[in-house]
């Protein structure tokens, strides 16, 4: 292993292997303190270059590789495992953005820019780059798209998949894989760019990428909604489809118990409407110059008739990006309010849109019946049947302790009721390290069969991101 | 091989087999004539089990399987080899739609379902397919995602790839991989619809799709501009980007000379302008009832800006859905009326977008140059960066003899210089048998490697469409 390390060292320069324990330390663990691994050392490379010959070297030494961009995941995919033998390879330095097209509307950037920056630098030449999440002040390009990463604009821009243009990666051997030129018509032979997105590092390494940008918003307007149940926010969803369109950029709900532990968690915050309803709708409106003309009005007719349909019990449009932002915060603060409320399981699922409403109903009801004493609790992006359902732990719980045992086994009937509604263990957060052996549980055998092959065939020793996602021999099965 | 005949003939009864040679005839040759094979005998299975079946079969016996929906591809993606010993597999009886949902717009139908087919069945609805090519009558649904077929709706819609929802396909060891429901969000590992689409039949036999489908259209208005070069026909693109955003849904270009030989080609037809211009310009502007209100107004808008800054030298917009189809018959007919000129090699080819005019003056002049007595056009879909390029021969050339001398070696020139300019040598028609030699020769190795290990992963046997898309060991090289 020195002569590894040596070589790494020799190859990377001081800057870029770490291999002091504190320094290290605070990449072992992901956010939000739910994995810890070791690691040989940290490799920081600051070039394409630097990649591919670090990927040949511990394809030499039979290393394996555990890729990072922002160390925000959700799922411990980029933790690496307790063996203490895997190399971390952060993306951080390889932050440079290669080039910038604002008539094409394209940019070409590397694995380690984070996703704020990204923001930033749209939003200057007068564009967007339409992808937010919680974690945008920490997570890289390379890992949104390593995890195929969705948030509140799925519904009409979609998930990082539909914003990829062109891509570069290291594969197992070292090879480097440039596909980075953007052509909107390439048939020739299946899209390998598709395979790599998703694949959390498990094919190759993503070190940058060519992205779509849109016309920067030029109006904007946030609604909040009151509903007297989840069908009847499907029923919204439909409307509003129909009468707005592509303006319609985010739809998202939640139940009046969860707004309560909102308005509990941020004490300076007030409720949009007065009084309660047992659904709230929260949807974003937004066009471009080309569209913006008349959004407003489209906005109030559309509500008007929901509103004369009985569709709708109440509802505010907000009158200033102060109001808009005021709602949106409500919306973001779900996560940390439920956090507040004691410990839980959160589950990241979907189910085919037309099918959310009933099965919202039914695993509340199902959950709360077989466990008395949790609360079960949905919301989230209904626009695109993606919705977090979270299971709080019975007051007194000890947190750690209910996760392990209790909150383990509810895990499970959730993604048992899951998988036979036809839906998702994972909606946009992955597999990881997280949800590996329920995917192996629950997953189709001829879908695990073929990621298992496609794996074998791209990383035959292995290297890539092992534990994560796919693995060759299930847990428990002989080898 | 009487034993497989013997088999494959009770699995699929006397419908599902044909050996007689006058029978099997129309489907060993292309629409077009250029691609000659036989067959051991023309599979119909009626069902997924029977095709599922039917590739088990085939395993055993180690029989090749050629899949073929409408048989009006491109690239000879469909014929059979000359060796008599493979299967031609028909989707053509598996035409059912199995689901549809009006309200989720999205439709579950067999392969073999016909595109014009699928335009009723949406629009009786209210609804519609948003992909349209010539081939309409007769393109399959599966052949269509097979080749990720694109047409003249991509700008805004996309390439087939954008509008399969959910997938069922059979694998090579007969296994049925099924996913089917539609999930907006799926994380559960990489993408493995994404790699089947666009396959050809190399990978699995696509039995079934679950499609996305789009609001009717409400308001539709076709605009024809002369411009005065093919950088002002991108500029104008541009324009229109900026001013109608979505509404756009199509943007085609021709030069004078391909428009003046349309109209000797088409006596009724007339010139929309009433003098000549070095380009020419089509562009569909449509908006769904959402968006309807002011689209006109918009479209005059944008097209005095253009014309007041000298973008455009003369332009007109369809009166009626009667001039709007004329002006697209006009653009239709470019294929027949270049082919009635005389012999000729054609090019589906993209670069990125915004090189595309660079390029298109480039390959003309360059092609011109070098080979004095030909004819060199650029024309079709410049919104997505694909032009279908032509050389037509010089008169008194040999129709066959040409194309397979002369023709050959200019269309090496024109990939040539694709290549050299980051382009692609197939941007919508696939590769199948047509440019397998060429995508060997100008492909990236690195991709070419992907591919293969793909393939062989996928396809151990080699038996799903061998000699198309993908070979394991080139021609030439020592396998």
């Amino acid at each position: 292993m020195n002569t590894f390390l040596d070589d790494a060292s020799a190859l990377l320069g001081p800057r870029g292997l770490v291999t002091d324990a504190d320094l290290l330390s605070p990449w072992l663990t992901d956010w939000r303190g739910r994995y810890h691994g070791r690691a040989l050392a940290m490799a920081l490379p600051g070039s394409t270059a630097e990649v591919s010959a670090l990927v040949k070297l511990c394809a030499r030494h039979g290393v394996a590789i555990v890729p990072q961009g922002g160390n925000s995941g959700m799922c411990g995919g980029a933790t690496p495992d307790a063996s203490g033998a895997q190399l971390l390879l952060s993306l951080r330095r390889m932050d440079a953005v290669r080039a910038f097209d604002a008539a094409a509307r394209q940019v070409t950037c590397e694995a380690g820019v984070i996703l704020e920056t990204l923001h930033r630098i749209a939003q200057a030449e007068g564009l967007r780059f339409p992808l937010s999440l919680g974690g945008k002040g920490s997570a890289t390009v390379g890992g949104l798209i390593s995890t195929n990463a969705g948030g509140t604009q799925v519904l009409r821009h979609g998930t990082m998949r539909a914003l990829v243009l062109g891509l570069e990666a290291v594969l197992a051997d070292g090879s480097v894989w440039s596909a980075l030129t953007p052509l909107r018509k390439d048939n020739r032979g299946f899209d390998l760019k598709q395979l790599l997105i998703g694949s959390e590092g498990t094919l190759g390494i993503i070190t940058a990428s060519t992205l779509r940008l849109v016309p920067a918003v030029a109006e904007r307007i946030v609604v909040w909604a009151g509903v007297g149940s989840i069908h009847d926010a499907r029923a919204l969803l439909l409307h509003g489809e129909e009468r707005l369109g592509a303006a319609m950029e985010g739809f998202e709900v939640m139940p009046e118990a969860t707004l309560r532990a909102v308005l509990d968690y941020l004490p300076d915050a007030r409720a949009p409407l007065e009084r309660s309803h047992p659904w709230h709708v929260l949807i974003e409106v937004v066009a471009d110059r080309a569209c913006a003309a008349n959004l407003r009005e489209r906005t109030e007719t559309a509500l008007a008739e929901a509103f004369a349909s009985g569709l709708v019990h109440d509802a505010v449009l907000s009158a200033s990006e102060g109001q808009a932002e005021a709602f949106w915060t409500l919306r973001e603060s779900v996560a940390p309010a439920e956090r507040a409320k004691g410990p839980a399981v959160q589950h990241d699922i979907s189910v085919p849109v037309e099918r959310m409403p009933d099965f919202i109903e039914a695993a509340v009801a199902t959950m709360e019946q077989r466990h008395p004493e949790i609360e079960a609790v949905a919301f989230g992006h209904l626009g695109d049947g993606n919705v977090h359902f979270h299971v709080i732990a019975p007051p007194g719980a000890v947190a750690g302790a209910w996760q392990d045992l209790e909150g383990k086994a509810i895990s499970a009937e959730v993604y048992d009721m899951v998988a036979e509604w036809g839906g998702s263990i994972s909606a946009e957060h992955g597999i990881g390290q997280a949800k590996l052996e329920e995917l192996e549980r629950l997953g189709d055998p001829v879908s695990l069969a073929l990621l298992r092959q496609v794996k074998a065939a791209l990383d035959p020793q292995g290297i890539l991101n092992p534990g994560k996602l796919v693995r060759l021999a299930p847990l428990g099965a002989t080898p």
